[in-house]
């Protein structure tokens, strides 16, 4: 894979500068094109990070469809954006992926403000079929006549939204081009029954009669070589200007032209920056990351509790659960792939018959539950335990992954406990006390940023709700820092105290579903201002509560956090200063009202 | 089916104290307590009102389970709890469908704290694979043996929740059974290619190889008979025990025993209390109502836009969209099933393309719909209206069928243009601006209870966003009331006026996802009090944003709204009183602070 000539490297590549020159190429010519791309995506990730298997599959596919389609005429949705890479690569924004200053031109995502040829901004999975299905709804109404393709890779399949699509889709009654991409994994391995029947289809090239896309009431057309550009253009071509839904179902493999890749496709789906030769990270972490710490808690106590039992939607080491971690807890740990309101309903079935369930989750992706949470959890008071990582300014900061919603979305729902722990002591504490009790639905906000530890016990009793804990007893000021922003809380109390001569009172709330009205009435004595810190977008939030609550009293209330809006590949210390969020900036507010 | 001895009606029922009490009965026996049963609900239903077909469907396979499975050492899982109240009827809740005075025993849903045979409080559709999967793995956890059945409508199953659980199912290699009621409806008829699969293998009995279920890698049986006791009892017997999950594919008859409901099937779905003998009505609503009036404005501007769409996920006359309009919109009517999330996406998708989606819908069913919200939606910016129904306290009472939670599950989503009429008018007015602007998505929250209308011209743009309209002007204290509660509001304002004889402000803010801060700021100089009035939870919703923007001001402020709990089968007059929300409470708060 590896071509020596740095210059005939990029021979075709650098000199497409739209889809129409993919066009002009020969078979040879679009697989050396192909090999370029490979070594463009190898020198990118290897210094960069980003999706790596996905898109090395599915060169060859892209080209293809580059070729025979017509876009922006033609329109692509690209699933969740993991093979966008190469679809970025053809429409204009190669220079992206040659050049490492211009790394940072583009995004991770597909996205309309970089081209036309992107329709929606997409980062979370399975929902490029029911978007196709707009565009093309909108084309017939408009009586316009263009190719809509939705590509969508088999491990997005299991997500509620795309089996609505692909259920809705033969309803469209007019053209519609669903490509799936089966490379037999998912971001770790697959899990659900279909996955049998896509092994079914493979095994027999597509001629088995219980299909599940038939099932749906899809056309279906199956191309073994998905790596094959000139058999992937035959197929296309097929389907090209088709006058009813179809599927065309392309055998990939994931990873393909790097070696490492292929052999290792979960731990290939992303890499950080990587030594080529080796595939070693070239990024090292130190110390403990509040993932690992979870698993081997959690695998401790589960040798202790036989119903207890780890849940994830298919991103096991979002709280540690490696390969190894997952052998060793067998049947007391259940992937259920990429199905989070499943998820959620399952925790709630498993607690209310007597089990343990504990659902790591990243934020951004418990999005996707919201009614689970309300009726299948909340509803019922099951007692499951829910860990939502990346919640925090501090987490994925692209546009579509965001983990500052969380607080809003989930901490409105009746009877849920939402807990924001402060340390790694009071992490853990908390989930035990969680998988303890049988009283309440818990989540808790695993901290953003570095791990911090106090070494404290912790020996708090959380059954007794919304008891918030003051660190520090001051006066004047009271400082209510939630979650991560606690260290922030410190930094604030002791330059007011620097700055005024007065120490103010500091308190971590530890429960973000609810006031401790008895300690917010008592603070009214001797503080004239409270401020609310937390680590996240603030309507609807945490700190909204404590201002409604001093609503009719003559106490100041300054709530910080986060302004209500989509930030994109942003740098944390500008949106924090943009929001008031550092130390200098709360104690110039603050001390105007003292 | 109607029986002329009374006393002979109940010969049967009458005894069934538990489950076992049926295990005594033979075939005969069994039938008799099959029309004992439809006797009950049909004089039920008519004087009470209720979901009628599909209950009407299952009485047979209700009692076959009954017979079989051991409840509730068996656990039974009712989706959606269409199909609850035969169950109900058997398992010791008889009394609340013989006796009048005792019909409001019981609530429509299955319901753990009526009885030990209920496991979940249900209400939403497509829940009840994932639920029962969740017992299924805590019963293997556990090492115990029984038997989980999960029991779901064919209308159900195109929801995400439901397809998510088919394909995890499965997984579990063990005792699971999902019984799937084939009655070739949803709530209107079925959308959705499965529907073609369900087809085919009634049409094969079963036989047809392209079957979804063998496609999700689940085992398959079907039964003809689903009206034949007998029959069923056959077949549940085959499964009992069974140590895999397999689907038991039943065909019902819906509205089975009542010629009008089998006749019109979607009429009978649910209805209010009508006269046996006729079928009709026996409650009668005089003047407009927001759904009819929507369809008919959509109509009109559906000839004058071709690209114009009417969306439904299932409940089409949630906006009026009767089986005529339906027909007579063709192609700008779309129907996807219960498919929340599909129908948001889908509305992005149309609008991205140049369309005009109206996606209809209840308050308690967006609740399905965050993450397509978020992601699908709003991050894309797509002009796509959302029309909101029975969003109020006022709108149904049910604790999964709640409409005050709308607020602060979209509210908080950034780029969302949440919108409050108070009148016909400006109810009107929002719906032709959102869908003449290609700037915004935009959600209008439907006014809950009897339409009011004042006549007035609305000439607002309601492009300049989140500017609140002063519709009286004081002093003192200025008074926001939102949407439904803007009545209330006038009132407040005219009782504060004859107590201190001073004119509040009134203030209709219209705009729930922003605040008017030039205005806020503005009443600061003649007003010491701001209440706020919302017709929802009041945590994470409008007036704590109020409070947040007045925190660091001496004015004070008063929130009013409903308390974030979960409440059920409420008097409305009572939950208002006890929130204080009626007038003389407000005016008693807002004294103490003048």
């Amino acid at each position: 894979m590896h071509v020596n000539n740095r210059k005939e490297e990029k021979m075709y590549l650098e000199k497409i500068n739209q889809p129409a020159d993919v066009r002009n190429l020969n078979k040879e010519q679009l697989e050396a094109l192909a090999a370029e791309m490979r070594t463009a995506l190898l020198n990118k990730l290897s210094k960069h990070g980003g999706h790596f298997g996905p898109n090395f599959g599915m060169v060859e596919a892209i080209i293809a469809l580059h070729y025979v389609f017509d876009s922006p005429k033609d329109k692509m949705v690209y699933d969740v954006s993991h093979q966008s890479y190469c679809h970025k690569m053809l429409t204009g924004r190669k220079d992206a992926f040659l050049y490492e200053e211009k790394y940072d031109d583009v995004s991770g995502y597909s996205n309309p403000e970089e081209s036309e040829h992107d329709f929606f901004n997409i980062g979370h999975t399975s929902t490029s079929v029911s978007l196709a299905c707009g565009l093309a709804k909108s084309r017939d109404l408009k009586g316009e006549k263009e190719n809509i393709i939705a590509i969508i890779g088999d491990g997005s399949l299991s997500g509620g939204e795309a089996l609505e699509g692909l259920d809705f889709a033969p309803e469209l009654k007019s053209n519609m081009i669903i490509v799936v991409n089966d490379n037999d994994m998912s971001i770790a391995e697959n899990h659900g029954g279909m996955y049998q029947n896509l092994k079914l289809l493979r095994d027999t090239e597509g001629k088995a009669e219980c299909n599940l896309f038939k099932a749906m009431g899809l056309d279906y057309l199956f191309v073994k070589e998905g790596n094959d550009v000139e058999k992937l253009i035959e197929a296309f071509q097929k389907v090209k200007d088709i006058n009813h839904p179809i599927v065309v179902h392309i055998c990939t493999q994931k990873g393909k032209g790097y070696a490492l890749a292929e052999e290792h496709k979960e731990q290939w789906h992303w890499c950080m920056p990587f030594d080529k030769e080796t595939g070693k990270s070239t990024v090292s972490f130190d110390g403990e990351d509040y993932g690992s710490m979870t698993a081997e808690f959690l695998m401790k106590k589960m040798k202790e509790d036989k119903t207890l039992v780890g849940i994830t939607s298919a991103t096991p080491t979002v709280f540690g659960f490696t390969e190894d971690k997952r052998k060793e807890a067998g049947s007391q740990f259940v992937d259920v792939g990429i199905a989070e309101e499943h998820a959620v309903a399952l925790a709630s079935g498993i607690a209310a018959n007597g089990g343990n369930p504990v659902y790591g989750v990243y934020s951004t992706f418990i999005q996707r539950t919201y009614d689970q949470l309300s009726q299948d959890l909340c509803i019922n008071n099951n007692p499951a335990t829910i860990l939502v990582f990346a919640a925090s300014v501090y987490g994925m900061n692209d546009v579509t992954h965001l983990g500052i919603y969380d607080i809003p979305m989930m901490s409105n729902i009746p009877n849920l406990v939402y807990l924001a722990p402060t340390t790694k002591e009071e992490y853990l504490a908390m989930i035990e006390w969680s998988i303890s009790q049988k009283e309440h639905p818990v989540a808790i906000r695993v901290p953003g940023g570095a791990v911090i530890s106090d070494g404290k016990t912790v020996t708090k009793d959380f059954g007794k709700l919304n008891q918030y804990e003051v660190t520090q007893k001051g006066n004047k000021v009271a400082i209510l820092a939630l979650g991560t922003f606690y260290s922030l809380g410190q930094e604030v109390a002791k330059e007011i105290a620097k700055e005024t001569g007065v120490q103010p009172t500091l308190i971590n709330p530890m429960y973000i579903t609810g006031t401790d009205d008895k300690l917010l009435e008592e603070l009214k004595a001797e503080h004239q201002v409270v401020i609310t810190l937390e680590d996240g977008v603030l309507d609807g939030g945490f700190g909204e509560k404590i201002s409604r609550f001093y609503g009719a009293s003559d106490m100041k209330v300054l709530n910080y956090g986060l302004k209500k809006e989509f930030i994109d590949r942003y740098d944390v210390n500008e949106v924090l200063k943009e929001n008031r969020l550092t130390k200098e900036q709360i104690v110039e507010d603050t001390m105007k009202l003292c």
